[in-house]
């Protein structure tokens, strides 16, 4: 019953075959062998973007702050929801990347932002000339941090706006998988059929060990990025153990498979939590993640059994909260069984 | 017959072992996990440094650059030597993470920077008050960038001169393993015992798939390290991963073992090579490196019979080349094989 | 009728004879000057704080930066009103000396921040450990952007909110003169009675020709400051003109007469728009800025005139917006008359 | 006999009496000015480039470490002297702008690179990929810290090493009128036809209180310029005060007329000093600053009589330097006698 994150599961057991299948033998270092060829090659073919530069990185904080690096200038400023990964789970990784910078918190329910919140802070950015923050890019979170997905219609209407000022888009997909997953969509209508420019590719929430490729559509600052990844230590030597991983993630959709339990268990979670009297979502389950109010007896129980997951927001404390402030964020993984829901659900209850 | 880099070696096949046992179950993430500790807790005892700090990230880069970002400010300066890793195969990543700085660089023969010119390069730097960049700290690279190690003694009296100035002293051991093995010194004779104040551990070029430690002998700066990695993007989620590999390589003498055999092979290599006529060495084979010079004629058998190496310096090319210019750097790693070293040889001749 | 900003108007005649008798002969550079002693002294002792480290330096957005810098580290998040100067009008110097950093915006009316909505921002920031940008330092804006003051009881309520959590203050005076004259409060009280630790004391935009003070009132960092000056390169060589400035500033109380009369006629000002029918202010009039809404008729009469003043926000524009929107910033200095203030109210009637 | 440096002399009267006059009524902020509008077209004019960006700025770091961030990224390299001003006196600030970045050090005599040793420093930092920091951009000082001057064709042949490498090329022209007055060229020739990009144009030393203008020859950055310019704390909102003095330095070749009376003293100064037994150059005296080695006892008595000036290299004491080392740097001025130099002569004779 361990909900606590999907970054606590294990790795996936054909992640280590692959390891070792890349491990044999010599090969050259920094990217030029040919595990990291072929899983950069699958990218592009599952994107149908033969165009794209792909790059592969140990963690999302480094995908994210990397991709932003080379869309804004330090006097820029990145729109984003006050929610988002990159404004309150990256210690400032974007601004000492882009060496200042700003972002711009735009509203909007479940850490979604609106289109109409996003025009506004853009506009309100722009306003005055040399003295203010200049425009600089959008970042859109797919899945958010309340575990909310954006469809493509949803996509396409904030990079829509974001186009009227010119400026390009950020996706940060940590939880890709389960967004693909959630909607439907293929990845190119999700990413740049929809207007995104860049996309953080998640694999390390999703049953990897750790690594994150960064997909660049059009890869006029390709060499830009392969610069500011060395100088932040992201360049790999024996570069083959991150690609192998992302090399089977994408054999026999494995990636789709992983997500595609990860949102099963939890709209199970979901469903069973709401049966309970007392208990409300916070936010609709779109994918593997469940923000979710349920009665006090329900987390001393669930505790008092050993489970793990974070109360919601993170600095509650159990004994302490109003009971109608008790919420939990739990969060489904490819490797959360139907037992596991079953049994957490059954000490809930 | 690979010789290119020691970064170009497979992993030991215990890495996978330990990294499966790693894999079992749940773990909570960002290094609160057992392995983690355990790993740890095997530094502090190897190095007898019971308050020692210790951090794992995933290069020597970002080992070394947020080592020396919590020794210096932006307006100091680090002496290292002018052949130095962080000089020159970093691509800025220590001025990117101090946040301008400077690195003077120290002369010195065989890329060892001498007591002397180490005086006198500080000197130098503080000598108009406001005005210049002020003294910061010193960075020593053992085994150096030409493959030769640095006593204890030669260490100390480095040290001995950053004490003069009340300057730290970092360490940048990316092949501490094979300075440890060829001077027979320990751990904490090396490092803190010697005046050094923080060490970049290295596990990658040993046989280790990618993981450095970062060793703070006095703890003081401990959670601007953690911050510094969080916002350097280096905090691994599934930080076990990182872990396990340094776990098992503090096993039974592991990373000794694996370092022992370097040694000894770059040892057989170089005393071979001298015995061809018109070969002679650039530097002395110290540790797991030979940097030799060689007719064309053995170079062409070499690359005929497809073994691997750069000519050095970097930039040289086969054909191109003077006949008296023709040098080889030949890197030798836990994995090469007295079959291997002998075949090479045998086309050399 | 120049009511756009106080830095439009002329310098104070006084200064040009400081200048001039500052001018005689040779003068060592960088600060090591007579002036540059005086007008540090004089500081010194208006601040009743005989230790304090005073540096001059030749914009406000320069001693702000350079102050902030000084106070928080590059993970850290500085908290000031959403309205405050180092927000909005700065391009981000702060983000950029500080080398990173982030500002979190409190909320409250007229751009002053309450206590409270201080208390719960610094609550939201430092929820989560190593994932989220630390708390580093309050920053509070007297007289503020909105043109009103806090009281000295104001100002202590705040910083007592940042000793709380042990957080430094900066407050931002750029009009600290009108801020004091205002509150009748003496400088000591206001400052560092009150709990701030360093102060950007303006000069420019009250009759100097270009010369901020930062007071440091605890000196430990001074000589940080000095370096971090030297490095953003606002060290003047030929310091004395930037001292005789501000030495002559604080002779006879020029200074608090210079903003007596800009706040005298700000009042003036006032109260003649509320007279007019269909007016009203939007802030209260505590110092030298009025922001008052009137008719289109009024503006156009105004504008035909010849007066100048920014509608209010910036962006607005006289003909496009609707009638109840139509606001104006109106700045007096000490350079404005009775003259110009009744012209120009007839002009609106 | 103030002959420390040339910042150390007062501002010419005709700074002043332009001052007053532009302090005449209100003018807009922040450049919009009129006074700023004529002193960046009379810079236009008078090197023949009318399409040249002009920004002004206080001082001669602050035109340096701006104009270079607009050429190189904070992955490359600066090319420059090993004694330039960028390197030794600005505290980094070139590191802090460009937000990052190296400079490589050339060699050369009398603090003049040669074209060989730019080409070797150049093919020597683009010698590794990714690893290495990036070529970006050659800055030449001129008059240089030894007071000797690059001729035009000297400039060429530097400008034609960097032309090979697609690198730009920016001057440091602190005393760029010296340059001017000491080679007869034109401010055209000695800068955009001789291939120069970015000129730090130089007011402060030679006779203004404090201004130095960045003329950037090709204006596609100029924006870029702008925003790093706010961002830095250098945009002057009263900047008529700036501009004025730029504006009455280049009426009726005033500018000319200062760097001409500094060169000639020096030149007597120089010829007097060769013509006493046991002196000589360090340098030759190209422009306004002497370089020269002379007895203890001629030190000795100039101390007496009170002559200011540093010893050189800066860290000697008199008393303890052995005889032959006794050197001194003595700089001329706009405002330095025939009478000071004489008397000082004497002294040291």
């Amino acid at each position: 019953m361990f909900f606590a994150s999907d970054n606590s599961s294990p790795a996936h057991p054909k992640v280590f075959e692959a390891l070792a299948k890349a491990n044999e033998g010599y090969a050259s270092g920094y990217g030029a062998d040919d595990v990291t060829k072929s899983a950069a090659q699958k990218i592009r073919d599952l994107f149908e973007a033969p165009e794209a530069a792909v790059y592969f990185v140990p963690t999302g904080s480094s995908a994210n702050a990397l991709a932003l690096s080379i869309m804004v200038e330090p006097w820029q400023t990145v729109f984003c929801h006050q929610n988002a990964h990159i404004e309150e789970d990256e210690c400032g990784a974007p601004e000492f990347y882009i060496g200042g910078g700003k972002l711009a918190l735009v509203e909007g329910e479940h850490a979604k932002m609106s289109p109409d919140a996003l025009r506004k802070s853009i506009e309100f950015t722009g306003r005055a000339g040399v003295h203010n923050m200049q425009r600089g890019a959008v970042s859109i979170t797919n899945v958010t941090e309340n575990g909310t997905v954006y469809s493509v219609a949803e996509v396409t209407a904030l990079t829509a706006v974001a186009r009227d000022y010119n400026l390009p888009v950020h996706m940060d997909g940590a939880r890709f998988a389960n967004a693909i997953v959630s909607t439907g969509a293929t990845p190119a209508e999700m990413t740049w059929r929809a207007g995104v420019d860049i996309l953080s590719f998640g694999g390390t929430k999703n049953g990897l060990m750790g690594v994150e490729a960064v997909v660049i559509f059009n890869p006029e600052k390709a060499w830009e990025f392969e610069l500011r990844r060395k100088r932040g230590g992201h360049l790999f030597s024996k570069h083959r153990y991150l690609s192998a991983q992302m090399d089977v993630y994408l054999d026999d959709n494995l990636w789709l498979d992983l997500a595609t339990n990860a949102n099963a268990m939890a709209a199970k979670l979901s469903e069973g939590i709401q049966q309970i009297e007392g208990a409300s979502l916070l936010h609709p389950t779109d994918a593997n993640c469940v923000f979710a109010r349920f009665p006090r007896s329900g987390h001393q129980a669930a505790h008092k059994a050993g489970a793990m997951y974070y109360l919601w927001p993170f600095n509650q404390s159990l004994e302490g909260a109003p009971e109608e402030a008790l919420a939990a964020r739990l969060v489904c993984s490819w490797s959360t069984t139907d037992e596991n829901v079953e049994t957490f659900l059954a000490h809930l209850r």
